[in-house]
C-alpha cells in the first residue's frame, strides 16, 4: 500500500497532536514538519525532516495546516499552488464561505484538493448539524460548548491592559447561552476592579454573563478538556417534537488533529476544489476498505 | 424551480408519512403513489395518480420504496430500468452490502443512482457511527435501541403459534444489551406458558432478557416512538477517552419518512451508482442553496 505523504504545517498545540494521529494512522508516513524556527527541532520530530519552506520537502500528497487561523489562507494558496492538498481548521464562522471559494478557485488552478474548516466546531459538529437538520428540516438546533478554555476568549482576556495571564472558560448555559468565567493575573500597579471591568466591556465578553477573578497562578488551571452539547427539537415531514442530542467531552487540540488527518485523507479522494466537511462523504474519511467499513458501520 | 418527481412506491405505514414529507418538502411535487390495489385510494390520495405500475406514471426522478424490506430489490431493479432514482430503507445489515453491489451494476447500466439502506438505522445513525469513528478511530461504539417497538420481533412473535396479535417492544440495557418486552394476545386453545416458552426459545429472542405478557388488547399499547442512544469511547491520535453520545426520540416512520425525501433530494446530485449514506455528502440532503447552507451549518 502506498502510504499518503502528510507534511505539518505549524508545530504549536495542534500541529503536536496531529504528529501523534498521523503517528496511529496506519496509512500515513510523515513528509515533514514546517516551522518558522526551523532549528528548533524538539526529540519528537528527530527523525523527520524540518524545514522552514514546503517547497523543501519531497512528494508532499497533503499539508496538514496547525497554523494560526488567520495564516491558513496565505499557506494554503502556497501548498496548493504547489499542488499539493492542503487541510485546516480555519475556525472565524463569518469567513468560512468567503474562504473557501478563494481556496477552491487556487485548488482547481492547481488541480489540488482543499479542506476548510475541518476541526470538530466548525467541522464534526457541522456534519452534526446538518445531518440533524436533514432529520428534521424544521426546528432550531442549539450548539452548546464547554465546560472548557475557550481560545478566542483568552486571547482577548489578555489583550485587556493589566492582565498578566488569562484563562477564559466557557460555561453552557443551555440554549446557546454561555457563561464567561474569566481567571487573570494582575499586572504590578492596576486595580483588579478596573481590570475586570474592561474586560466585561470587551465586545467579546458585553453580551454573555461574565465573571472575572483573579488568582495567583493561571497556568495552574490549564486543563484542555472540552464539551459540546447539540440539541434539535423539529419537524419529520409533518410530525412534531422529533427529539435529537449530540454531546461530547474530548480533548480539544486531540480531536482537532485527530479530524484534520481524517480529512487529510478523505482529501486524496475528492475531486479538485475546496470543501466544509459536510460536502464530503464521511466514510472518505475513514481507514480500511469500503466493504468492510460498510459491513461495520451502516 | 424545477421540482424533483418522486412517485411513493408502497403506501403502507412509511409510505403514508413520506406523503407528509414530500407535501412538506418545497422542492418536491408527488408524481404518483404505486400499490398493490390502485383502486383502493384513501382521501388524502384523492388528489394524485395511483396505479399499479410505476411504469405508468409521468416523469418519474426517484421512486420512494416503501414496500416490505424484502420487496426493495425487485421494485429497485424495476424503477431503475425505467432510468428512475431509487431510495429505500432496506434494514437487514447482513445483507446491505451485497444489495448495494447489485443495485450499483444495475444503476449504472441504465444511468441512474440509487441509495439504499437510507432509514435511521442503517441510515442516520450509520453517518454518526462513521463520524465518531473519524474522530476516534480506536475504541467502541454502542448502539442502544429503544424504548420503542421492534417491527422485526414483533412480526417473529406473531408467527409463533397460539399468538392472536404481538408487541414486542426493545427496552435499551446499555452495551449494546437489550431487554424484550412481549406482550400478546392469546388465541383459544392454547395455554400461555407453552406460547411463552415458544417465543422465548425463539431465535429472535433466545439470547436477550425476555419477558412475555398476556394482555387483553394489544392495540391499546401500540405507540410509534422509538428512541436510539449512541456511545463512543475512543482514542484520538493517541489521546485516550475522548467521549462521544447521540440520542434521539423520534416518531419511528416519521423519521424514516423524512430521511427517505432527504436522500432522494440526494439522488439527483450524485453519479450513477448505489450507495450508502455515508457514500453521500450530507450537505446534499438537504433543501437550499450551498451557500446559505454553508453559512447556516458549518
Amino acid at each position: 500500500m502506498k502510504k499518503i505523504r502528510a507534511a505539518i504545517v505549524g508545530y504549536g498545540n495542534i500541529g503536536k497532536y496531529v504528529l501523534e494521529a498521523l503517528q496511529a494512522a496506519p496509512d500515513f508516513e510523515i513528509a515533514g514538519i514546517v516551522r518558522r524556527d526551523a532549528s528548533n527541532i524538539p526529540a519528537e520530530l528527530k527523525e523527520y525532516p524540518v524545514t522552514g519552506d514546503i517547497a523543501s520537502l519531497q512528494q508532499v500528497d497533503v499539508a496538514i495546516l496547525c497554523t494560526p487561523t488567520r495564516k491558513v489562507e496565505a499557506f494554503a494558496e502556497k501548498a496548493l499552488a504547489l499542488g499539493i492538498n492542503t487541510v485546516d481548521s480555519f475556525d472565524i464562522h463569518t469567513q468560512i464561505w468567503e474562504l473557501k471559494c478563494h481556496l477552491d478557485t487556487v485548488a482547481k488552478q492547481h488541480n489540488a484538493v482543499s479542506i476548510t474548516a475541518a476541526g470538530w466546531d466548525p467541522g464534526s459538529d457541522s456534519i452534526v448539524r446538518a445531518l440533524m437538520q436533514a432529520c428534521a428540516p424544521k426546528g432550531i438546533t442549539y450548539t452548546n460548548f464547554g465546560p472548557g478554555m475557550s481560545m478566542g476568549h483568552t486571547v482577548a482576556v489578555k489583550a485587556v491592559d493589566g492582565v498578566k495571564a488569562a484563562l477564559s472558560m466557557t460555561i453552557p448555559l443551555g440554549t446557546g447561552i454561555h457563561r464567561r468565567m474569566v481567571y487573570i493575573e494582575l499586572k504590578d500597579g492596576y486595580k483588579f476592579e478596573d481590570v475586570a471591568k474592561n474586560i466585561k466591556d470587551d465586545p467579546y465578553f458585553v453580551n454573555d454573563e461574565t465573571h472575572v477573578m483573579q488568582v495567583e497562578n493561571v497556568d495552574d488551571l490549564l486543563d484542555m478538556g472540552h464539551g459540546v452539547h447539540m440539541t434539535r427539537k423539529g419537524v419529520s415531514g409533518k410530525t412534531q417534537n422529533q427529539l435529537f442530542e449530540f454531546n461530547m467531552k474530548i480533548n480539544n487540540p486531540a480531536l482537532t488533529g485527530q479530524v484534520l488527518v481524517s480529512v487529510a485523507r478523505a482529501s486524496m479522494l475528492q475531486k479538485p476544489g475546496c470543501y466544509t466537511m459536510i460536502e464530503i462523504p464521511v466514510i472518505d474519511m475513514l481507514y480500511g476498505n469500503k466493504e468492510s467499513l460498510i459491513k461495520h458501520l451502516v
